[in-house]
């Protein structure tokens, strides 16, 4: 049984920033030498997220202005009375998810045509991380 | 260790469509020989979710009505401009989620007494897949 | 290979109610005896959740507000007409997460520095259980 693990760092140049990662895991699963099994990618930090969905600018958009309607910031959260002001970071990375586990087959990830895996930064401008656990075989 | 990976296929009648696969999963995870270990159950297109939930249909007709008002088609989305119209139906999976991992224990899926696992289509009358791969001993 | 497995019980005061569950699983990580790998810590039951976020209960009140805008109870849900009355339950979990993937490093959990597993409870009052998993070398 193999099992291997590496962290990607994050410095979003904005406070919300998604940036694409399916490369970055790849190279990963590579270097791991696991053939048949998962990876895990999770992000490390409560304010962003990793998920799976389109490659395509204007999705994004949708997703952003999605989300802020879900979850928008500058209500009077309570989160706010410690002196924070990301309580919609928290909340916005609940409904984008902050994990997913992808499928090795045959030594590379095991993706749908169209499946790309994001990080998607809620509260950036610094350093975050995100753990990649590949585990098989 | 063992590791085995299998596909399930829908090419679903209605654009919509929930799709109960508990059955299906659980002979994959017979066939797969592993006794103690996991099963990974994703979607691989990103317009479709694998989620965990009542079996009852009433429910069901909650869960997509509840999906229609926090993610509604017919909205002017941005990625709608590359010709498409299916931005809610990215959404919508985002909600519900578009994987689970389920216990293997004693050679079986070990799930509460309510737990069900369900397909969930949103952009569906054409060919999706689900990856399914197992691991453990 | 290792695979490890374990249930956590609740019976919680209140129908809605939140729980840190973090030191419960790396006890049972400890446990395990896994020291590289993951751990799989998933609801048993379909109107409860597991999740990562903050231990800070200004932003807990926040998740159950937040949840309870998004989801409401005491809509004409069709559930209800089985006789149950927790369909919001049902939702508020969906949009929570039930299960979270932990990875294991060094013999420990392999959080980051606010990362906490919480346990939410939406119809509780009697007996429920989560299904702890570890598997690795």
């Amino acid at each position: 049984m193999r099992v291997y693990t590496d962290y990607l760092v994050f410095n979003t140049k904005k406070r919300q920033q998604f940036v694409r990662i399916t490369d970055d895991v790849a190279a990963i699963v590579k270097a791991s030498g696991v053939t048949e099994g998962i990876v895990l990618v999770s992000a490390m930090h409560i304010t962003s997220g990793v998920y799976v969905n389109d490659w395509e600018e204007g999705l994004i958009e949708d997703f952003q202005t999605w989300l802020e309607k879900l979850a928008p910031a500058g209500l009077p959260y309570k989160h706010h009375q410690t002196g924070e002001d990301n309580a919609d970071a928290h909340l916005k990375r609940t409904v984008i998810g902050h994990q997913v586990v992808l499928p090795i087959t045959n030594g590379a990830l095991d993706l749908g045509p169209w499946e790309q895996v994001f990080y998607a930064e809620f509260d950036g401008q610094r350093r975050k991380r995100v753990v990649v656990k590949a585990l098989g075989e």
